[in-house]
């Protein structure tokens, strides 16, 4: 159990994180519009919670003009990915 | 997916409440030290988790006397089982 523990990520210890990796992990990319209106956010709290996971490097962006506006695609890396599998694997192997 | 992260508990934001509801929930109960032992923390770490949760009205505790020292059983209330079997589900829910 206490390995099954390890493997649990403080990254993902937050419901907000939890619904953009999963949103990120089943999507190629997500723009920022998009993501908020899936969870159901604030730019704000959105914002803040795709910096923490950009710092632990499972998430990253690319800027591009789309007809002159900026638009934001987040992308989960694939670093993200595993970290967050793993993560999900051991909430499921924990109640087996 | 905004309904699915409603069913995100607080409750089950850090790792080491999601091992104590895990532990709760496939054993009957658990004393303290036992619990301590299965998920590898400190007294004071796992006492102030279990208040959390017995705030919460997810777990409950009985004193009772071994040999004539005090030994605390822990157990998860139904109340308690329901939310973190919705927790589970709602994170398995997110990736499909």
């Amino acid at each position: 159990m206490k390995e099954l523990l390890k493997d649990l990520d403080k990254a993902f210890e937050n419901k907000i994180r939890i619904g953009i990796m999963s949103a990120l992990y089943v999507n190629k990319y997500l723009d920022f519009n998009t993501l908020k209106n899936l969870l159901g956010v604030t730019d704000g709290n959105l914002a803040s919670h795709l910096k923490y996971l950009e710092k632990s490097e499972y998430v990253v962006y690319m800027k591009e003009f789309l007809d002159r506006k900026p638009n934001t695609k987040y992308f989960a890396t694939p670093l993200g990915k595993k970290a967050f599998k793993k993560h999900i694997n051991a909430i499921e192997q924990l109640l087996k």
